[in-house]
């Protein structure tokens, strides 16, 4: 009898979503070893070929790739609900900005960014697209929860406490790449903000440095119809078509939002293959209006979801966005048929990744690619009895139901307990700055 | 020194929502002897007058009235997921009906109504209204799981394995009515289905069983645009128009969905006093559309929550309705001052027990009221920090921060455990009845 094959982790599932095929596979298990998926199959041949250092999972459990958030400012957390139902425009310049202006620091981001991994974390979230500054103090504390994240570095033409000038911006969006830019976990990239916080010669820099470097490109796109307004008044034309004039449109650019747009800009999306990021739940909160995703499924563009940061939206749950979004769609389109399940769960993982750029190494199960991986308990009245896991992770399933998060082959949560940090101390973390922060 | 009175638990909470006045308490506590709120105030001050036999809760709880959900189906969690994603008239006529007519009969509503109770007190849900058959059977079951309930008779004017005739569905309405009237825990009431199931002549009837027992009527209201034109072919009018044509509108109608409701209907439905159970999640996912609500509030309609049956939602959790309400209305509305946050909470409580009848009893903290309380965790990522509690509850909270739940003075779960039934033979109880439904 030959020896079986030592691995770190064995997890079995009663439901496996590879997201490599289209139906559930039923009682399957996944092998990893270091940080990556090295095995999977029935669970009975996987038992006879691996002798693992762990074995969890069972019957009632989904085992799936961990979910992407194309789109958040993660350390916006620490501002969360402290103002809500207002006017986008009082919300910002009453609100947000002046707490942004006094607050905004390295130390502010590093320790609101653990509370944000935590809830994303919890919420079975393994890889989040950020936008903010300060990207070396987030990528300490991502690295520190283990979470795997695309860190960009903002860039707006105007003065804040990160810089004076956009040549400053870009001079540090460059030193905070080169440095990380052969980083496992934490990727960089860059985020010109949108069309009316930088101009064509900051846009064209930035995407210069991404190109150099190849690395993806957040940004803000057709927001709201103000931007919409803006963008004609400065330009003459939408954002999208702008950003086509200026050449600067790719596979690179995450485009978020995209509420504002037309039939001819949904093709020029979809000829570049640009990613989109769907943040429903705050476009919907902010009553900055709904994007015309089925169109954009139809036509072939890359969809994917963000949750946009806390203080818009109010939680980091893509599921979340993903049950928003499923139903939404099929009122505004009078269709209950549009948006079904197995596509809803795609975006959230697969595409996701593949728009971050990180499709080869996440966002689906399979053989070389890096263990990212969650596994839900279906142990419960709300999720019982079980006809279809798609329609029940889109439909029925919360955050409450992730019970173990794996990235990059490494067990950071396992029964609702975070193992990768010490969770109480970042909360009373975030409760000090709080108490600051309201005075 | 006086001897301290002695009451069965003491409630403490960092944050007291009474729903009696617009801001939380802070450090509040509340005294329940027997089946009532006996009293409450800060927890110093009851600390010194009250001897609990037990005393729970802490610095970082939330404590606030139980989520009444006024408009499900419960035993068709059953049916939950089993067809989704499809066209209303194929669900319903393909699916569902096909389904109900091979399985329902007292044994499934029971076992079924088990299951839904569960999963609704894991919501924090403690009052819900109910519209099916075999009202009995689901008696038994929310009496033993210690949940309040209304549970209406359906009528109908077609024949079902329940009854043949018309006045045979009313006959056993009325033993079902008399032998709960009663009744603590579950209240009796009476439902015509729809103006397109039951005649004229049916209608009057059922409201006039309902005059007679002083009960309330639960009934489907102009949920599709099929509905609506349906109605007009049978009777040349619009629903609410035929109604109240019919004299059969008042307070004791609640009516779920109103999705196609015209300004004058509103205003009907104002001058009537009429309840709405606003089923949004239901009627986004079926594309059914998507009522007027924040019209309905401006004109002084008592709009409350209702989840529709789990076979159409996929969850019966009243924290979704109205997270997705307040969000979607704000987009609708373009004005994202549109249904803030304790609007919605006191849809979901105080308005909701109102429009059951049950408002002198259950929805809101008041000396006298029945003790019908839950109390959520605020010790995490998720909810921290903690700027504003209304906030927080509408769009952050989810059902898994529900930690206690109490009806009638009893608890009924406490540290997410459920006290009040054997959980997991339930849940074997519906895989052994899925088992059999999917062949």
């Amino acid at each position: 009898m030959p020896l079986k094959e030592k691995v770190d982790y064995l997890l079995k599932a009663g439901y496996l979503l590879t997201l490599e095929s289209d139906e559930p596979e039923r009682g399957w298990a996944v092998a990893v070893k270091g940080a990556l998926i090295h095995d999977l199959g029935p669970y009975p041949e996987m038992a006879l070929k691996y002798d693992p250092a762990m074995e969890t999972g069972g019957e009632h459990k989904l085992l799936m790739p961990g979910f992407v958030n194309t789109h958040t400012h993660a350390p916006m957390v620490y501002l969360r609900g402290i103002a809500d139902d207002l006017p986008l425009k009082d919300w910002l310049e009453k609100h947000i900005w002046p707490l942004e202006a006094k607050w905004l620091g390295p130390e502010f981001v590093e320790d609101a960014t653990r509370l944000a991994c935590l809830e994303m974390m919890r919420a079975g979230i393994t890889t989040f697209c950020d936008m903010y500054f300060y990207g070396e103090s987030a990528a300490r504390s991502v690295k520190e929860l283990g979470m795997r994240a695309v860190i960009a570095a903002g860039i707006v033409d105007f003065p804040t406490r990160v810089a004076r000038t956009c040549e400053e911006y870009l001079a540090r969006a460059e030193d905070f790449i080169r440095n990380f830019l052969k980083d496992e976990l934490t990727r960089p990239a860059i985020a010109p903000h949108s069309v009316y916080t930088c101009g064509p010669e900051s846009l064209k820099k930035a995407v210069g440095l991404a190109e150099k470097y190849n690395i993806i490109i957040p940004i803000h796109v057709s927001e709201t119809r103000w931007e919409l307004e803006e963008s004609n008044r400065l330009y003459g034309q939408t954002t999208i078509k702008f950003l086509e004039k200026l050449g600067v449109l790719s596979k690179r650019i995450v485009a978020a939002h995209c509420v504002w747009v037309d039939d001819d800009e949904i093709d020029i999306l979809a000829r570049r293959e640009v990613g989109v990021s769907h943040c429903i739940e705050s476009n919907l909160k902010l009553a900055s209006g709904i994007a015309p995703v089925p169109k954009m499924l139809a036509r072939g563009v890359k969809v994917t979801f963000g949750t946009d940061g806390a203080a818009s939206n109010n939680d980091l749950n893509i599921m979340g966005e993903i049950a928003t979004s499923a139903k939404v769609h099929k009122a505004l389109s009078e269709d209950p048929t549009v948006l079904p399940s197995r596509t809803a769960i795609k975006m959230a993982t697969l595409w996701g990744a593949e728009a971050l750029g990180l499709g080869g190494k996440t966002g689906s199960i399979k053989k070389g690619k890096a263990a990212d991986l969650i596994m839900l308990d279906l142990d419960k009245p709300r999720l019982t009895p079980m006809y279809n896991a798609w329609s029940h992770l889109v439909y029925a399933a919360l955050p409450s139901d992730v019970e173990s998060v794996m990235v990059n082959g490494k067990l950071l949560m396992h029964e609702r307990k975070v193992l990768a940090a010490d969770e109480q101390a970042i909360l009373a973390r975030a409760r000090e700055w709080a108490a600051r922060i309201s005075g």
